[in-house]
C-alpha cells in the first residue's frame, strides 16, 4: 500500500498499488477500481448511469450466447496476454456459431495483492481486443480473493452475436461431401504458453514462437458474406484440430479422413514438439478454425480466407466419407499409413487459455 | 481415483472422485464430466447438438445483460450455497433492471482435486434455482486451476433478460417525491455465511440464521404487471442497504433520507451484530431489494410485494427530498436524530457472494 501525503492534490491520487479484499466490497474502494481501471479501458456504457447490467436494443433474430473462464498461466506470453485471450476467445466462439460478435460482460476474480497496474495493462489489452473484433464490453464484475486462494487474475467473458449465417453452423450439420479446411498452421499458442511458463529457451537466433491468438469473425463474415453454404465451424482451443475434429464427428456421425501432409506446422513448432514429445494435432491453438463446407465450395472458400492474415495459410485437409465408420477420424501419415485420430483422455498442457 | 476393474461394465462408472487438471483439458474426461455432472443438471439446449455457444430466437425489443462471478466461502451456508447464489444473483441482477430473466451461462473455475460429487450437488442445486426462477442455463465453461491456485469452484453466471418494464427502471431515474420501499429484513446472508465460515455457534435454542438467498423477478414482475411506475430497483448485496442507497443517492443526484426504526432486522441477527460490532445496514442480503416509486403509488406497491414470500416484510422506509444536499444519504435514528450514510470503504465480510 502506497500512503498518500496529506497535501491537497489537484489530480486523482491511485491509493493502493496492489489489489485488496477491500477492493472486492461492493463500497468506495471498488468504485474507486472501476473508477480507475476498468472505465478507462471499456468506458461507461450510459454514461453516469451506473447499474448492473446493460440494457441492449436488439432486433428481431436469432443471437449466439457463449461464455468462457481464462485462466491461463502465465499471464503475460509471447503473442499475447490473458486479457486479449478473454475477448478473442469469446470472439471466436460466437464466430464459430456464425454470429456477428456484438456485446461482451467481463467478469473479474483477482487474488488479494495483484498489482493494480498489471490490472490495468490486461484491461487495456481487452480493450484493444475488442475494439479490433468491434465488440463492446457492456457489463463486468469484480471479485477479489484471498492471497493464495486464487493465481493472480481469472477472467470470464460471455458474448452475445447476430447469427449472420443463413443455414445452422454447428458440429451436427457436418455431412459426407463436405471438404475439411484448415485456416492456417497450427501448434504455436499451446507451444507459446508452455514455453513461457516453463522458461524454454530456444536458439537465440529465433525469435520465440508467439500465440496465434486473434479475432476470428472477420475472416467468418467473408465467407458467410460471399455465399458460401457453411455447415460447421470450430476453433481449435483446448484439444488441438484431433479433439475438435473428434468431437465434430462423434457429433455428426460421421467418418473425417484427413491427410497428414497437408496440415502445416511451422518447423520451430514441429521441433519444439519433437523434442519434448508432444503432437501438434493436439497442441491448442487460439487464432485457428477448421471449416466443413461442400467439397464444390471449398476452393472458392480458399480463395476467401487467404485474403485475410488469419487464413492466409489456409488448407483443404481432409473430406467427410459416406456412411463409412460414423464417428470415426482417421488421417493419412506422410508415408502412405492410415491411422485412427483420437481425442485425448486428458490433455499435454494444462492451463493454456 | 478410483480404479476401474476391467470387466464388461453394463453401467456407466464413474472413474474419477475428483477433479483432475485433465478434466479441464477439453478431451474425454472434459466430456465425460459434463455428461456425468453438468448435463443431469441443466439438460442439453438442442439434445446431440454439442456446440461452443447456444443459439437463441429472441422477438425485437429490449434486452438486459449481466455478470457476476461467485467466489463465497464456504461453498455451503445455512439456507443456500454457492450454486443457488449463483443462479438466485444474476437472476436478481436482471430483475433489477426490470428485466424477465430468460437465459442463462455458467462458468467454473474449478480446484483440482474438489469432489465430483460436491460439484455434482452445486449443479443440482444451481438446477433447482433455475427452475424455481424461470430461468435457462443455456452454455457452459468448465476450467481447471492447479491445487492451491483457487478455492474449491468459482462460478461466474452471466444472464440475458427481456426488460418487461415500461420506463427505464436505473439509479439514475430515482427522484424528488419518491418513496423508498424495502422489501423485507435486511443482514441475514451477510450474517449466515460468516457465521458458517467462523464456525460460530448461537444459543442452541436457536435454529442457526438462514440467509435469506431467493429469486426475485417473481415479485418484480408483479410490480410491472401491476403497473407501479418503477423509477428505480437495486437489490442489497455487496455493501448492503446502505450501499445501495448510497450509489442510487450520487449517480441520480439526489438526498435520501430513511427511518432507522422503519428498517426491519430479525433479533436474532441484531443481536450477532452487536455481539461483533457489525451495522446491519452494511451486512449483505441476496433476497432484498430497495424500490423507489412515486409516493402516490408506494402504499399499492406495498401491497403487491406483501403477497410474496419475498416482500412480506415490505416497509416504506424512507423518501426522497426535492433538491436539498445531492448525493446524500441520511437516517432518522431512533432518538430522533439524523446523520449521514455513507458507503464503506472496503467491507465488513469479505467473500459473501
Amino acid at each position: 500500500m502506497i500512503p498518500v501525503r496529506g497535501i491537497a492534490c489537484p489530480l486523482p491520487v491511485q491509493r493502493y498499488a496492489n489489489v485488496s479484499l477491500a477492493h472486492g466490497g461492493g463500497g468506495r474502494m471498488t468504485q474507486q477500481l472501476i473508477e480507475n481501471v476498468f472505465l478507462p479501458a471499456f468506458g461507461d456504457p450510459v454514461p453516469g448511469e451506473r447499474h448492473f447490467g446493460a440494457v441492449l436494443d436488439l432486433a428481431a433474430g436469432k443471437f449466439a450466447f457463449t461464455t468462457d473462464s481464462y485462466v491461463v498461466q502465465p499471464l503475460f506470453f509471447p503473442g499475447g496476454d490473458i486479457g486479449g485471450l478473454a475477448v478473442n476467445g469469446t470472439v471466436n466462439d460466437l464466430a464459430m456459431c456464425g454470429a456477428k460478435p456484438l456485446y461482451m460482460s467481463a467478469g473479474f476474480i483477482i487474488e488479494e495483492g495483484f498489482p493494480i497496474d498489471t490490472l490495468r495493462r490486461i484491461a487495456l489489452s481487452m480493450k484493444d481486443a475488442a475494439d479490433a473484433a468491434g465488440i463492446r464490453v457492456v457489463t463486468g464484475d469484480t471479485k477479489v480473493v484471498n492471497r493464495g486462494k486464487g493465481d493472480g487474475v481469472f477472467i470470464n467473458t460471455s458474448g452475445i452475436g447476430r447469427v449472420i449465417a443463413k443455414q445452422t453452423v454447428a458440429p451436427a450439420f457436418a455431412r459426407a461431401g463436405d471438404a475439411v479446411i484448415l485456416s492456417g498452421d497450427i501448434g504455436r499458442h499451446g507451444i507459446a504458453v508452455m514455453a513461457a511458463r516453463e522458461g524454454l529457451e530456444f536458439e537465440s537466433s529465433q525469435s520465440p514462437i508467439e500465440s496465434d491468438c486473434a479475432p476470428l469473425n472477420g475472416v467468418v463474415s467473408s465467407l458467410i458474406e460471399a455465399g458460401i453454404e457453411i455447415h460447421c465451424l470450430r476453433d481449435l482451443t483446448r484439444g488441438g484440430l484431433a479433439g475438435a475434429l473428434v468431437e465434430i464427428a462423434e457429433t455428426a456421425g460421421i467418418h473425417c479422413e484427413i491427410t497428414e501432409k497437408a496440415i502445416p506446422v511451422r518447423e520451430d513448432v514441429r521441433g519444439v514438439c519433437e523434442i519434448l514429445g508432444f503432437d501438434p494435432l493436439y497442441v491448442a491453438n487460439e487464432g485457428r478454425f477448421t471449416a466443413f463446407v461442400p467439397e464444390s465450395e471449398a476452393e472458392r472458400a480458399l480463395e476467401i480466407l487467404r485474403v485475410h492474415p488469419s487464413g492466409e495459410g489456409a488448407q483443404i485437409i481432409g473430406r467427410v466419407h459416406k456412411n463409412t465408420n460414423p464417428g470415426l477420424v482417421t488421417m493419412r501419415s506422410r508415408i502412405g499409413a492410415s491411422r485412427v485420430v483420437d481425442m485425448m483422455s486428458g490433455e499435454q498442457l494444462p492451463r493454456i487459455c
